[in-house]
């Protein structure tokens, strides 16, 4: 599908037509007037690369707003996985679609996810038309009959996995330190480096996870995790809120990413924030995710935006601290580099993973800086128009197929908590 | 104006009729088919109070993105206060017609102001429709020719003010304890009592500030205030990050409230969190504004409950704290209690200061639980009707006159940058 996007303004100013071939940015010029199966006007808006949302459970919509309020432990416990046992695979697929439609009216076309029933959120993210590098929960409590079979689901995952390219990446999910055995994380390393894939694993989450690792190990979890042969640059971990400078050292020495959570560290009170100031002194990459609907519970890569970047000035105690321009990249073109999803940028040759931000609203008079208008004052409900890997997924703010997905979805939570 | 509201959902659960005649709340009941002016469909709506705005600096959005992510002084001296000492009241007039613009479209409908051009706010306010408590800056650099201006100005408005009723409340806006003197507090004390006057000044906003009063007076600005006779029931302090255990006993005792702005407080990095914990235990009353879109850099609300809600549990450590439903009390008839608005919940007789909600969204599903919804998922953006003081001042997201506010505020923006 060719689209011609007429008179559209570019960030840094300049009105311009774009056209997308082949799911790439093929020509940027004052005026293009080559035929086009689709042309949207541009009037009033501005072209953005997507957001990327760094980290994730897609299918936990079904349990937003279920359980907020509670200790974690409690919440988990009583809660979250209560209900979580009671999943079927029809569930989860109605869960990550709902959770794709609500990233699509955010501007989001891509997601690191980590849930259970891998195939089923596959099918999800390719019938909705986005990209998403899912991994399978690797979770098996210590117990060596639960890592074989474990290690098998995922061999097994490995080759299906195929089937759902381009839209989805096979991944490897440890859950966490906490919840994987030293042997299993040992295995995911040498898997992983074997066929060069992605591991998304929470890491440094908690002040009771830094005391489990020191306890069992006499290690940090980074240091940990280190031994095990699974830090590189293939690994992004999620939440780092209790990393040491030696743990930033390694991160840094061996290539590996971080994802906050900023939303979710504050709803959960963990105790501690993303160490901006140490992440950045080390030239460690990092990115932003929502994290699951139970601990936001949005899935808007802006409000996310606007928290880390706050959270970064009122932690550093500098105001200079991650400026909106940066905020904005590590959101989208940062995101693209550690999950490998090439150039990200609204230029020639770029892939045509593109948002329209209408600019009409009254929170953008009098629009002094593109970049502050994006993160301190927009919502994600500003989205006018997605396209992904050149195909248009929302335009005027509706989806295909929405419907159905609100009911379905609903359907799904409904019986899951009267189960 | 008679307007019905038919079929709309209650917080609560039930779905209602609502009638509102003379500015009130007449009848909510099953099915009402009383003749109205004005028929509002209530399908997939759920009718709630109107948010209340503590603290702001409306025709500050002419600034909005102007400069950011600077250091506070340098921000002020080289910026903020260089682009205001050219500000006009029909600047003021269009900036604040802006704010207004865009707090409705969020679903406020009364804000606590402090800003200069008072009048030009005020004919801007009752325009637009909605409510202001409106103080004129009382700055005096502790100049007694300035003092005695401020003082005539403040007197002189106060008899103007009648003038701007209902819709405006004059109050006294003496800035901070370091603009202005000791003799001024005194004057600005006495009046408020024998006038019966709210008083809106920034309080313990930042560590220079209790430095200031330490050094100059060797109280802590709580104390100060106090022995100024300026703390009462009728005092709303904004800010409040830097107040001790000594301040909280006299704020309580004096029956003063506060005004926490949780994303100023980030984005300009004051150093210390609202003591959530400290004002809860002692009982002081207290709501939540945006501060003035130079600091925000929106004003929205909805995304300032969420802020507070998660900022509370952060900094108790306890995920509990401040749950959805205090949050949303706090919002709004918290913020009625003390800005004296009397009663301020969807039930009869109460003031019809009354929003819709669309839950069309699909951050809206499952929707177990209406007020996590409300604080943790939704923004400004899904509020579909605003009702303020029982007239219609936006229907399915229209404002009348939005264009011409836009295009006029955006020229008076411009026109102050560049003149």
């Amino acid at each position: 599908m060719d689209i011609l996007i007429k008179a559209v303004r570019l960030p840094e100013g300049p009105v311009r037509d774009i056209f997308i071939e082949n799911g790439r940015i093929d020509e940027i010029s004052p005026e293009c007037n080559r035929p086009a199966d689709r042309t949207i006007d541009g009037k009033d808006k501005v072209a953005l690369p997507s957001f990327i949302n760094g980290h994730t459970h897609a299918a936990m919509t079904l349990l937003r707003g279920y359980a907020d309020d509670m200790p974690l432990k409690q919440w988990l416990e009583e809660k979250i996985w209560v209900l979580e046992s009671k999943l079927t695979g029809e569930d989860v697929y109605w869960g990550t679609k709902l959770a794709c439609l609500e990233m699509i009216k955010n501007g989001v076309t891509v997601f690191n996810d980590m849930y259970w029933f891998w195939e089923d959120s596959a099918r999800a993210v390719c019938d909705m038309g986005i990209r998403g590098i899912l991994s399978g929960v690797f979770i098996d409590m210590f117990d060596p009959k639960k890592a074989r079979e474990q290690i098998d689901s995922n061999v097994e995952l490995f080759g299906t996995a195929q089937r759902y390219r381009p839209n989805v990446v096979f991944a490897l999910g440890p859950h966490a330190v906490y919840s994987v055995s030293k042997e299993s994380l040992q295995w995911i390393g040498a898997f992983s480096r074997e066929h060069e894939l992605p591991v998304h694993m929470h890491l440094a989450e908690s002040k009771d996870e830094t005391s489990f690792t020191r306890k069992n190990y006499g290690l940090s979890p980074v240091e940990f995790l280190e031994e095990q042969g699974l830090l590189s640059d293939r690994f992004a971990g999620a939440h780092a809120c209790w990393i040491t400078e030696h743990d930033a050292e390694i991160l840094a020495r061996t290539g590996a990413s971080l994802v906050t959570s900023p939303v979710s560290n504050l709803k959960l009170s963990v105790g501690s924030l993303f160490p901006y100031r140490l992440v950045q002194d080390y030239g460690i990459p990092y990115c932003f995710g929502t994290d699951g609907s139970s601990s936001n519970n949005s899935l808007d890569m802006m409000e996310t935006m606007k928290f880390a970047s706050l959270l970064a000035k009122f932690s550093t105690g500098d105001p200079t601290f991650l400026p909106a321009r940066e905020t904005f990249e590590r959101a989208t073109r940062g995101g693209a580099r550690i999950f490998s999803l090439g150039d990200w940028e609204i230029k020639v040759g770029s892939r045509a993973d593109v948002i329209l931000l209408d600019l009409t609203g009254p929170q953008f008079v009098p629009n002094f800086d593109i970049y502050s208008d994006i993160v301190y004052t927009a919502r994600g409900c500003s989205v006018d128009t997605v396209i992904c890997m050149g195909r248009i997924v929302m335009e005027n703010r509706r989806v295909e197929g929405e419907e159905e997905i609100k009911r379905r979805a609903l359907q799904a939570a409904r019986g899951l908590s009267s189960r």
